[in-house]
């Protein structure tokens, strides 16, 4: 599918996948690449399980985070970083300033689980709560940022975000080798677009497919109508893709390197997470559950092919997993 | 401690945990060794974890055997191996026996649940049910054996079993480099008294511990005493080490190379199975979290120690798992 929207001039390449990797190497966690015989048995496919879950602070996010900070100028980096997210890529900018030494300010929702809230500033953040109802937390952040002079890392759309995304599927390759396909879960498609760089430039002609959960299937109408389709908040347990519409960024690169979007339903991201538990002994939460869950039900024809899934997360809280699982 | 109980003329060496690694290599999963900045931070030592949890059928008995059954003479494969386990030795037997085209029976109380009872037909053992209130098992195992002329395999006090969960010990030494301690979760003694042999080779000097459950502190006590102590059946959640005594064979190979045994609680056990669901994303048996619960509630000063745990099995069914850690 050629591109209609064009790339953005800011629009990464696979040497900053690249140059991700060597700033990450001895600080991200080189996470597992594991397989399952009975997920091969049920599939009739060779299935790599990048396990993300096992990435420090929980998620993929941390990349991203990481290598974003890392790339600021040592002037922005002494003004400190800005996020707002009540997700994985709050703690992942956290984790990541602490380390860098860089101050992070991450705005969250005050009703944010207190869970959440706490393990953020664990990481040494400092967190401003806003009321998400009387608030634009978007105008919040700008003036915050403006105020403070810190830069804002925005949760996917960034060149850096994306290059350091891209590393997990750089990692997974590099452990596999060549692969048919590889399915990664799209919420604003920073993972998504770094990691389709990095298969593309590794294994020629391999389908990257994207995958998104029913209720929240902007993605897949942006790209079949080749334009940002923007949906209301969805309703999904798979809170890491509660994303409303593709960014300016990701699209054009979605559209170049991704062969196809599908949906799971929220019953199938359970049952994924249920055999990720019962059978392969991980906790994963509902979003790290999409991509897994495509190619357990058959969204695309697998049997036969080798194929890479990326375990997005597992930072879910006990008691819904609990719920969840049992 | 010098051994007071002679060593058998059974028991393995550490050339026998070598040779079960090469029969080994390419079968069983070469685990992941997991690290968490949680834990060290939390008992100020450099922590190792072996997950064993991520082993085929989900825990460590699968090496050991695989490794006894590999070890038969052709006529006695032929025949067939027989065993009798309500647990993962009946699992790893099943898929054993599977792997290698050998006959295998497992005798299980018809009261054991259905899912572990379905679990070890699906690996085509055949599993003759007793009444356990009504029936000796050993007694029928014996029989059993001697009109099939198959070959009883036990599940610890065994040469073979022993050296096959040394290792596990030993991957992990090669991957770690040399350990002050080393904590491993003690039933019978097969995992302990192999890994021991595996770690005193690889890491001269190494302290050895076993970890029991408080309830069934039978090898504590025959540790101190010098001679087996036998116990009633113990009431613990860590069904995995619900054995009434050491073996023959583990017995003397224990007093000899292992440092000090110490026990935990179950409420300390549901504290390391909450911890790995919720830090390190790992779904733990009970009894796989017997070495960590050791080493989290600081039961010997860890402190500026580089420690291996082994986490030696991930078998526990979701309804359990979620009532334990939610």
């Amino acid at each position: 599918m050629n591109a209609i929207t064009p790339l953005t001039a800011a629009a990464p390449t696979f040497a900053d996948v690249r140059r991700a990797a060597s700033v990450l190497e001895g600080v991200a966690r080189r996470t597992p690449v594991m397989t399952s015989r009975t997920a091969d048995a049920r599939t009739g496919a060779t299935i790599f399980f990048k396990c993300e879950n096992f990435q420090r602070m929980g998620a993929f996010k941390f990349r991203g985070a990481y290598f974003a900070i890392a790339s600021l100028p040592a002037e922005a980096k002494a003004r400190g970083a800005l996020a707002f997210s009540s997700g994985n890529h709050a703690q992942g900018m956290a984790l990541a300033g602490q380390l860098l030494g860089v101050p992070v300010t991450i705005l969250m929702p005050k009703d944010a689980p207190a869970a959440k809230i706490e393990a953020t500033r664990g990481y040494g953040a400092e967190v401003i709560l806003f009321d998400r109802y009387a608030q634009d937390r978007e105008a919040l952040a700008r003036q915050l940022a403006s105020e403070r002079g810190m830069t804002l890392i925005p949760p996917f759309d960034h060149p850096d975000i994306l290059a350091g995304q891209g590393t997990a599927a750089l990692e997974l390759l590099e452990e596999t080798g060549p692969l048919d396909m590889l399915f990664v879960c799209l919420g604003g498609g920073g993972l998504l677009s770094g990691c389709a760089l990095a298969a593309h430039a590794l294994s020629p002609g391999i389908a990257v497919i994207g995958v998104e959960p029913e209720a929240g299937d902007d993605g897949r109408q942006s790209f079949l109508s080749g334009q940002i389709v923007r949906i209301g908040v969805p309703k999904t347990i798979a809170d890491g893709a509660q994303t409303a519409a593709l960014g300016e960024i990701t699209f054009p690169l979605i559209r170049r390197d991704v062969a196809d979007i599908v949906t799971v339903s929220d019953a199938e991201l359970v049952e994924a997470m249920r055999f990720f538990a019962e059978r392969m002994k991980m906790v994963v939460e509902p979003t790290g559950c999409l991509s897994a869950a495509a190619v357990f039900n058959a969204r695309l024809p697998v049997a036969g092919k080798r194929v890479g899934v990326i375990v997005s997360g597992g930072n879910v809280d006990l008691a819904s997993f609990a719920r969840l699982v049992a």
